[in-house]
């Protein structure tokens, strides 16, 4: 855990240079805009600990595998987030020195991210060997009103000497991806350009032959008057800069405004993307770099007064809710099926990959109610869009008539990961891409989308599941052998309860979504039989013998469900328990050992009370809870935020509120040790489930939006909307009292502590806020 | 499966160049004398199919383990078995044409191995695009007379022409390993000169730093007559070749004998391993290759007497079992204890490593029966030698107090395997470590040993176990959790019943060793005490409550053990409905279809009932064989043997042949389409199991020998030799009469179809044979 993060309620402060936590930092400083995005590098060189990234939505590379043993049905390839053009950079020599923050000395350094406005600011004094010293000021953005646009502003200022000062904006594809297999680079060029203040590198990746265009167009000022300099252009491979020498005077700064442009082939044809890139280059000098920084403000501020969530009393949490929210707006915008929310989104490279069963079960919620109908949409049709992929991807293991298994991990359908436990075994996800569907619906009342999309998906997940599936002669039950659940500190179990209970989960909705299609879209239904040769009376027979046959492991002493098969035979300690020395286990202890002990990487029979809790009474759930939760050591990120939930509703507001914590601020204080690899941006929308569902006890059922909110202890009051059917609705809770908004012209019906509200257009209504413990 | 191989009783001969099969015959004709060892491999060039490999016995490269997704507690490397010197290399010009089978056209091919007198030979007429042909014949041998001398005569004689040939014998260690994990080379070059008609380099291996020598003196003969020539005297990086013209005629062979040494670091000190080649080599010329020749078959000879196995009327069976006893010999002499049997011998690199636990499971009663009994003690030796690092491995895992885990694959006693289902769950292989010691201490006598080095391994194995088991409170049973049974076809399962029973084994007899020692060697055991920190009261009581309530899975209905808890859940298909194209499993299915099919790879509950066959009734066994041996697939090579001994014992004569003949047979006919990488080195071992044990039915209890054989229908007869605590028995089978010939000088009492014979010296018994199935 680190603390040197100032809190803020709308900033992200570092104070004073902490070079050992620069990777960290630049995790933490992390810009983005959906297509494009880049971790805090600085632009000028350093030569200290840095993960250089600048990151292209949607464009990967096909790794090849690496493993030590090959076992069958193994991807041939890790789809890679690629490491693309450093378009930031900016080298600086004075006289022949080179300013470089881990050889200068460093004084008054602060960087700061600006999340109300969107931008990311940075100032310090740089002295050097000879004593010479220059103040420097910087800010950038990744725009969210021109997305292919990224801005720089970079002034310098000689502070005890006047002498000539060369600034070279650049351009780099020369990249590497630290996460490479084979140390290879993954980048061609494929051509570049100069032509007086503005240049450009094209590059394509190797055997994807995704093509990028990275350009820049800058102005130099002396105080404030722009001024016409000598260019050195110069170039090498992948690489295009502009050495530009000026004579600087004692006190009068010198300001660089870059802007650079950022296009691929995923929307610009290749015979045109430079001419395009040249156009926004233009366009943006244009429009020029005081008012793209406005009207970022004022983008951000219209995000903000749809999304933010107000925390009245606790500034530490509502600096994390912000940073997540602000992280989660800049990794995914939802204008585009193709992309989808990676775990690392522009900050990093880890787990490569963009898309992991998180999307379903953690973004989805979110971003349904804070973002256009729509743009849940997007997440669900993308899903459909890989199904051929995944019908193949079960076929590679040995499934068959159209049974489709998701991949753990993918960049465009195929599969990506290679470890046999989880790609072969962690086919939960399956479920979670089904329970996308139920929750959209649930959600929107968008039940057409069965018909066009959801029904064929839904109907690959429970061919596999009924394939996947075992009769067991000897229990005279179905068993589901082999798999790991959410839970990956086990491998290879028999009967994971979360398994088991949401594949026949599956089968159900499957079941009745069938039945309202061929009611509803009778010739639609028909079309659908068709394509995937549905034998109807045959798969739905024996579905429903899954049904009513389903082995669940359990145990009726402790009034339990059981994780899985034999979990009480293992040594029942307490996650409290572990010396704090070996904390987290993932680092300290064998991988034997984390397989044997009875400990919970993240919740597993309590991620199915959290998505089904309808189904459980509440005791059910407590006992559960009070069973599982002491044995959970949270060493994922996506666990303690449905435990937030799960605690709220069986009234914990102590462990509910310590649970959110831990989520809202997992990289702000670098919880886990691993911010340095990238922010945990999938486990963000955990921190916003926390607050909505936790705190505020938002629910959605039978087309109707309840609460159900308490304040945590620390908390005066806190506040937050959600987007529901086209109404917006405002929540507060304060004082005691709730006050629930209706900001649209339409009357909307709620349930407020299970008593119905009719709120009238524009109207607020008041209620006794009721302690969380009290709920049922 | 191939069958090109001629059937011979004591000549492998391929008739006819084969170059699609060239890296199968490669390994088929491996020669090795327990020093250094080599592969099938021309000596001239061939741009062919290839595997070039020549192997030096205990020299290794530690190569950096290689990973997809890293495991707390994996290996840092991977020894891999090094390839070394081409000692063999002749290049081969005719007019500026290079020899070459992959180019040439071949006529009358044939290649020998000649068992009985332990060489290869090959001849063969070569044509060249000009037409000149030429005929060519060579023999070669490792010498197990003068361990450190390889030699060859390679014969030219033009057909069709007179005209130059140049020949170049060279030393070259500028080799690659196929399975390098970085196609890293893992030698670099110390030294290297040339005399005339001598030529060495010394290399030394990276990381390991073990030094290499390999020399070559030559001669060359035209027709008879010696000649002198002039010699070019080439150099390359880790190279030296001489280059000879000579003016050839037709009809008349010219002959090179090729003398080479291999000397290591091991057993040469750095300074003078140069001097020492240069020594041996001059005297291997001055002996001359005839002599060294005769030798040759003098010493296989004297071999032979010891150890053949004789089969009548079944020419494929003969050619099987000497094949296997063949190489055997050719891989370990126990000579040295830093030396054990890998698993590929010196015909591969494949698996790397030197030691599993084939050595104590099924090397060792080969090598107890066959040899003096200091061999089967120098396997001993050498896992007491590595103690140490089995506790330090056991400590990586996060164990204590001395418990030891030997590793699953080593060469120095380090663990090498990187899987964590097999690295940190295959551990039944501690139990085969322990059961060595009791195997040779029954087979011997030698109890002192228990004394001087077994107690000390046992009890690192026994604490290893007593902290490896868990309590259930659940169960009100000690439980074994995530192991990986013998079957690999199954991973991470819980109570694999072979483990549970191999290990409360251990326990029970480390009690028992203790109490030996403690009575016969009171103060050898204060100081074992000692040294081994040793709680005897806490420690032996612990044990003894786990030998108490060990949990079995087992089935009462189905009369037989579970090989793993939930094993009757899985979808109980047999083997023989297994679609033939879908075989091997391995090769065809996924590996998910594969952990998930009750299909079984080798013996697992079988394992256990061949290992204590006395613990069961002949009911049990063959209950448990009648279920298991169905399901399983055998595509383990250490499968068949173990259901030969057993089918034997329960009567199944058949099927007993039928594994006989797989497990003789498997790499001679390609049963598992893998003999290209290398022969199955310790399988061989089970091919003698299953004659001598199986058909024979031998055993040792109570300190006698004992035998219960059988005739397989196929055979007319058969015969085999034992060493026996100081005396050799021969045992013969022929027309239904049993012959047992005490070839000692002291009379040995024996058991026969459990009736007491007492063999003078020089005497032979016969009695009549009984059929397998009367066997109780």
């Amino acid at each position: 855990m680190k603390n040197y993060i100032k809190h803020d309620p709308w900033k992200i402060i570092e104070e004073g240079f902490r070079p050992e936590y620069n990777e960290i930092s630049e995790s933490l400083f992390s810009l983005g805009n959906g297509r494009f995005g880049l971790r805090g590098n600085f632009e000028e060189t350093f030569t200290g600990k840095t993960l250089q990234g600048s990151y292209l939505a949607g464009v990967y590379y096909p790794d090849k595998t690496k493993v030590g043993w090959w076992k069958n049905g193994y991807p041939e390839y890790f789809a890679k987030v690629l490491n693309a053009a450093n378009w930031i950079g900016i080298r600086v020599e004075i006289d022949n020195h080179e300013l470089d923050l881990n050889t200068c000395k460093v004084s008054n350094f602060i960087r700061i991210l600006n999340m109300k406005e969107g931008y990311l600011s940075r100032s310090f004094t740089a002295e050097f060997s000879d004593g010479k010293q220059v103040q420097v000021e910087t800010k950038r953005l990744c725009s969210i009103v021109e997305e292919y646009i990224g801005t720089i502003q970079f002034s310098i200022k000689p502070l005890n000497f006047s002498g000539e000062i060369s600034l070279t904006p650049f351009i780099d594809f020369d990249v590497v991806n630290k996460d490479s297999n084979y140390d290879e680079k993954f980048w061609e060029e494929k051509n570049k350009g100069n032509d007086n203040n503005i240049g450009w590198v094209t590059a394509v990746t190797k055997k994807t032959k995704f093509v990028a265009t990275s350009g820049m167009i800058y102005e130099i000022f002396k105080g404030d008057t722009p001024i016409d300099s000598i260019i050195d252009h110069q170039e090498k491979e992948k690489y295009i800069g502009h050495r530009i020498t000026l004579n600087a005077e004692e006190g009068q700064a010198i300001t660089l405004n870059k802007y650079c442009c950022n296009l691929t082939s995923l929307n610009y044809s290749e015979e045109n993307i430079v001419e395009n890139c040249m156009q926004y280059l233009n366009k943006a000098k244009e429009k020029g770099y005081d008012k793209i920084l406005s009207d970022q403000a004022e983008a951000w501020e219209k995000k903000w007064a749809e999304s933010d969530i107000q925390i009245e009393g606790d500034v530490a949490a509502q600096q994390g809710i912000r940073f997540n929210i602000f992280h989660l707006y800049q990794t995914y915008t939802g204008t585009d099926e193709r992309l989808n929310i990676g775990p690392k989104g522009f900050t990093g490279e880890k787990y490569g990959g963009s898309t992991y069963w998180d999307t379903e079960a953690y973004c989805l919620p979110f971003y349904l109610a804070t973002s256009e109908e729509k743009v849940g949409r997007q997440l669900l049709v993308y899903r459909y869009k890989h199904l051929q992929k995944a019908i193949e991807n079960a076929e590679k293991l040995g499934f068959s008539r159209g049974a489709a298994l998701y991949p753990m991990v993918t960049m465009n359908g195929e599969e990506c990961h290679n470890e046999w436990e989880i790609t072969f075994e962690e086919i939960h996800r399956n479920g979670a891409i089904a329970y996308g569907i139920f929750d959209y619906i649930r959600y929107t009342g968008d039940k057409n989308y069965l018909a066009e999309y959801g029904l064929e998906v839904l109907l690959g997940i429970s061919r596999f599941w009924s394939q996947r599936i075992t009769f067991s002669t000897h229990k005279n039950k179905y068993v589901m052998l082999g798999v790991t659940g959410p839970n990956e500190y086990e491998n290879n179990v028999d009967n994971n309860w979360y398994t088991n209970y949401i594949a026949t989960w599956c089968l159900k909705y499957t079941l009745e979504s069938l039945d309202w299609v061929k009611t509803n879209f009778s010739e639609k239904y028909t079309e659908f039989s068709n394509k995937t040769n549905f034998a109807e009376a045959e798969e739905t027979e024996r579905w429903r013998d899954i049904i009513s046959n389903m082995y669940y492991p359990k145990s009726e002493e402790l009034g339990i469900f059981l994780q899985q098969d034999n979990y009480l035979d293992k040594e029942q300690i307490m996650a409290k328990d572990i010396p704090e020395d070996q904390i987290p286990i993932w680092q300290n202890w064998s991988w034997d050992r984390i397989l044997r002990s009875c400990f919970i990487k993240q919740g597993d029979v309590l991620q199915g009370m959290y998505f089904f809790e309808d189904h459980f009474d509440r005791e059910t759930i407590r006992k559960n809870y009070d069973f599982y939760e002491p044995r959970t050591v949270h060493e994922s990120s996506l666990s303690p935020c449905i435990h937030a939930v799960i605690a709220s509703k069986i009234g914990d507001k102590k462990r509910a509120y310590q649970f959110y914590l831990r989520t809202s601020r997992l990289d702000l204080d670098d919880y886990n040790n691993d911010t340095e690899d990238g922010l945990h941006i999938t486990s963000m929308a955990g921190s916003w489930l926390a607050v909505v569902k936790g705190f505020g006890g938002m629910r959605v059922s039978n087309g109707q939006v309840s609460f159900a909110p308490f304040i945590p202890e620390n908390w005066t009051g806190y506040a937050f909307k959600i987007r529901f059917r086209g109404s917006i609705l405002k929540i507060e809770v304060k004082e005691n009292k709730v006050y629930i908004s209706n900001e649209s012209d339409k009357q909307v019906d709620i349930l407020l502590y299970n008593k119905n509200y009719a709120i009238k257009a524009n109207e607020t209504i008041k209620a006794e806020a009721i302690p969380g413990d009290a709920l049922a």
